[in-house]
């Protein structure tokens, strides 16, 4: 056993070894609106494969999508980072973001219009196969990905991490194509039970694929180490949830992209 | 990466072939009873790994639960099938069956005392290293995994298939000492929503790691096929949950064995 374990843990490395990380920036329009996301791929593989759009959380496109555009990359896929706001629009401020994040929840059509101009920019490069897309997001991303997938977009499926749940239009939960997943603070108090409960009666009442996880002791924002280590304050950090929702996501991508 | 694959493939092929699955009767007692249970290991492997307590549903000890032991073996541990009931005891209807788990459900003590029996006989064996053992179970089962953990039983986690979540104990929940899975059929009429709400609120007031996972469109009995396929009837088998129900615990396993 024990050689076996050098031999794959020498074969991986080789394998690592071989992928070529690119991340570039990807500018593109929705209506007469300019947006500016990014694509991570391997340039290493020459086949296309499956895509997965990233939508960012109330402060626009950062490093954090990046980081996690990188993630996705490593598991086999292309990732788009996609771009809500519009480009150089950048909050610097809770408040600042609570506005821009705020124009689109008053504007359901518009947020999933934004969302649906990433995939139609993702499934049009050649390094994906447009048959096996998805899309997820963080907070107010998490909350962008399940509009897109009310909206009837063609996606195999949809993640959210510590998304907004509350939609204006349950009934259009019937729309949906894919599969969703949610993940989520199990004592987050933006996302309270009572939304919970209306998302699963959404869920169930529509006949969706859906599957909805609770992280015991994780609060709002827990994939984010910027939200901080203080769970009282409602957005935290939180390792173990972080990685087990990491986790969840690989799976959930490699079930969906499996057919 | 063609011939990675294919030089992967063959090592695995190559290791699996060594597996020399047994699958064993294990007679052991708690207080004056004796139970008959069975253990199952790889006697291809010389150290200790991991130990696995499952627990039956209703209908007692059955080649159900011999099946979920072998795929258990095949993660890498070793398994061992509890005894509840007592040796001989295989409820042949569910009427009977429902009056031996009334029995347990009404003696709560003697229900974990049963199942600290199967971890204290698990743990002896030479096979197993008794600082990483966990437990598990389906229907009736889960719910006895859970009175273990509340109990306080020395144990690393405890994963419940749409099992039993009251208690008449929520105050014991402190005593849990490892992490808690739940994997539940969001359509489960035998498991309600007050009791799931119940069941969270008490994992939140003592702290415990605990993750809950709803699947939907599923109902009591996911997992098993003998339940049918008849959702309506409130217990079906429902293979998408089976599937991903399977890889979280495998997951979760891999995560408390890890540390």
């Amino acid at each position: 056993m024990n050689t076996l374990a050098v031999l794959l843990a020498s074969l991986v490395v080789a394998s690592s070894v071989k992928a070529q990380m690119k991340i570039e920036p990807a500018e593109y329009r929705q209506a007469d609106a300019v947006l500016e996301g990014f694509i991570a791929y391997d340039a290493g593989v020459t086949t296309p494969r499956p895509g997965v759009v990233i939508v960012h959380d109330y402060m626009g496109v950062s490093d954090y999508v990046k980081m996690r555009a990188e993630q996705i990359v490593k598991l086999g896929y292309v990732a788009f980072v996609a771009d809500i706001y519009g480009k150089g629009v950048h909050p610097t401020s809770p408040e600042e973001a609570s506005k821009q994040a705020g124009k689109f929840r008053r504007d359901i059509a518009l947020m999933r219009a934004r969302a649906q101009a990433a995939i139609d920019e993702l499934k049009k490069r050649s390094v994906v196969d447009p048959k096996k897309v998805a899309a997820m997001g963080y907070c107010f991303g998490g909350g962008v990905a399940l509009e897109l997938a009310r909206s009837g977009a063609d996606i195999a499926g949809v993640i959210s991490f510590h998304g907004s749940l509350n939609t204006p239009n349950p009934e259009d939960a019937k729309n949906i194509k894919g599969s969703v997943l949610v993940l989520h603070g199990a004592d987050d108090p933006h996302v309270k039970a009572e939304v919970v409960h209306a998302f699963q009666e959404e869920m169930r009442n529509a006949k969706v694929d859906w599957q909805f996880v609770s992280y015991g002791g994780a609060v709002h924002a827990f994939t984010q180490t910027k939200a901080g280590n203080d769970p009282s304050k409602g957005a935290a950090y939180n390792a173990l949830a972080d990685q087990r929702s990491f986790e969840e996501m690989t799976r959930f991508l490699r079930e969906i992209f499996s057919h």
